[in-house]
């Protein structure tokens, strides 16, 4: 299995990048290709004692994707970039996945661009995927791809996530839920609503309406829909929540030296805990829909992130998910309305 | 000054909401009339050795709106509940606010056909007050009260968040931020960039988009602009991120002997942690646009909690924050556009 990595264009420089999927080609024995600036590239490898070529390989690129960027004329302009390159390369078959920790909409525009669609699913969706206290991840679509939706995006949003869930995570019935701001039917907004009668009528098992705040602790059902503007919001809602707490805590205790005798015999509880809801250790989310594997990474992705992003992708590529997903949306568009 | 406090529709008993209304009434010296069930209200008054008449009284009713039943159907059929009954002693200048955990969209919808609306806004807004890591709150309308919105209502909101903050919270040049997926111009959806125009052309100090992630943490601005759906999903996804690594921890101490001396040491901590971002201390959010002051408290709330929104419709009493936000919102208009 050969994975491209774009090295360019995700917060930390790219010798942070190369050291993660160094790190991970070596573990799960894969050969990685680095798309980036080749002397960086080249120096980072060699800190890592590797030699270019073989395993780890290098896409010399020019130019490069910034996040500040307009998606969608940053990819008709810069023909040169690791992101274009890297997802040439993957379309032409030279390489089984994409990883990029760079400009979202970048990424989402280009596989479109590039890649193509699958089975005439007009819009493509990021599937993120959160530890929750069941111990189970819970899978949400879509995060950010889409800011503007139909009900039926977001019914084919549900058709994917169910692919994964049952054909990546080996869920066997997995159960649908639809984001919205009350349990009870009628709640929320036009979109959802609409949405709400589809998924109601489709094939999909559909639990009904779920709310943001017990996502994460009962884990009511396998994936949960949403509007790319709303999922965005959601995750990052929560990522301050945690972050809230965590640095409310520290900062309580600060000078206080009970308190911080206190931590110190709780440290191992609180790496745990830390541990359990980091997003590098949940550090990729896939994007559904497109005629290949692509995976997106966080911005701030480090080594250790890049890496979980990368083992994200052989995943996908081991149990051969873009075919089941192509079959999956065909069958559920069958059994449907 | 006379709060009516409607102790039916919350989750909680109302001797639980009776006790808070006493507490409150006595330390902040104010009238408080009870409206629900007579002889249970009388029970929960005889308990706290309250003689009803005088600072304390009942207004009693037949009916309860329950959290499950539609709002304006309710709020029509409903002529004998706390809600309908409550809303009327208000526009009859019985008492000086209302305050109800029950059923948000039956008091919406309650406010806007008894109460009316001020300065041709056609929508009000329920406005959240959230704590922050720097000390002071962070406050985000619309949180709930209008699912599907228009760019035109979010300024609305935007001017009503902008009196708020300076009439009630005392700050000078409030500064408020559109709830956005990115921070540059041009990311969201349309709603967003169609808002995001009108407020850079208008009166308001503008700071542009704000994410999520960082408005508990750096509180970049004093208002946060959000359509209710996105809001409600906010709000409820940062109480998630917050309750899965609190309770995460506390699974995780569990028979884990160091670790739970560990946590003894830090219970001060932890206390201080809980109630900095504790609801309760913050139990109350006013719904801004309507003709009086009407707050909405958590259904989940306690004494405690229901007094800290007996508390906020208080502040709101003293500063004369109707009249305010009418002269605030012409003065908007005639500023702006």
């Amino acid at each position: 299995m050969r994975i491209l990595l774009d090295v360019m264009g995700g917060d930390l420089p790219s010798r942070e990048l190369v050291k993660g999927g160094v790190s991970v080609g070596r573990k799960r024995r894969i050969d990685v290709v680095f798309a980036g600036d080749p002397q960086e590239i080249g120096r980072a490898l060699f800190d890592s004692r590797v030699k270019p070529g073989g395993q780890f390989d290098i896409l010399p690129c020019a130019e490069t994707i910034r996040m500040e960027d307009a998606p969608v004329k940053a990819v008709r302009e810069k023909k040169g970039s690791s992101l274009v390159l890297g997802l040439n390369a993957l379309r032409e078959g030279h390489v089984d996945a994409f990883v990029s920790p760079g400009n979202t909409g970048a990424v989402v525009a280009g596989s479109i661009f590039i890649l193509d669609r699958i089975s005439e699913i007009p819009r493509p969706g990021i599937l993120a995927s959160l530890p929750t206290l069941t111990g189970k991840e819970i899978l949400v679509i879509d995060v950010g791809a889409n800011s503007d939706c139909t009900p039926e995006q977001l019914v084919h949003f549900g058709w994917m996530g169910a692919s994964y869930a049952r054909d990546v995570l080996g869920i066997d019935e997995p159960m649908t839920g639809l984001l919205n701001i009350g349990a009870e039917r009628g709640k929320g907004n036009r979109l959802i609503a609409d949405t709400f009668a589809r998924l109601e009528a489709g094939p999909l098992p559909f639990a009904g309406n779920v709310e943001a705040h017990h996502l994460l602790i009962d884990r009511p059902v396998d994936i949960v829909v949403c509007d790319g503007f709303v999922g965005n919001v959601f995750l990052k809602a929560v990522e301050g929540g945690i972050s809230a707490v965590t640095s409310l805590l520290k900062r309580t205790i600060r000078g206080r030296a009970i308190a911080m005798i206190g931590a110190l015999l709780m440290s191992g509880s609180f790496a745990r805990v830390k541990k359990s809801l980091s997003y590098r250790r949940h550090g990729g989310a896939p994007l559904l829909g497109v005629n290949g594997v692509v995976v997106i990474a966080h911005g701030r992705s480090d080594a250790v992130a890049i890496g979980s992003a990368v083992e994200v992708a052989c995943r996908e590529v081991e149990v051969g998910l873009i075919d089941r997903l192509a079959r999956g949306i065909s069958g559920w568009r069958e059994h449907g309305h």
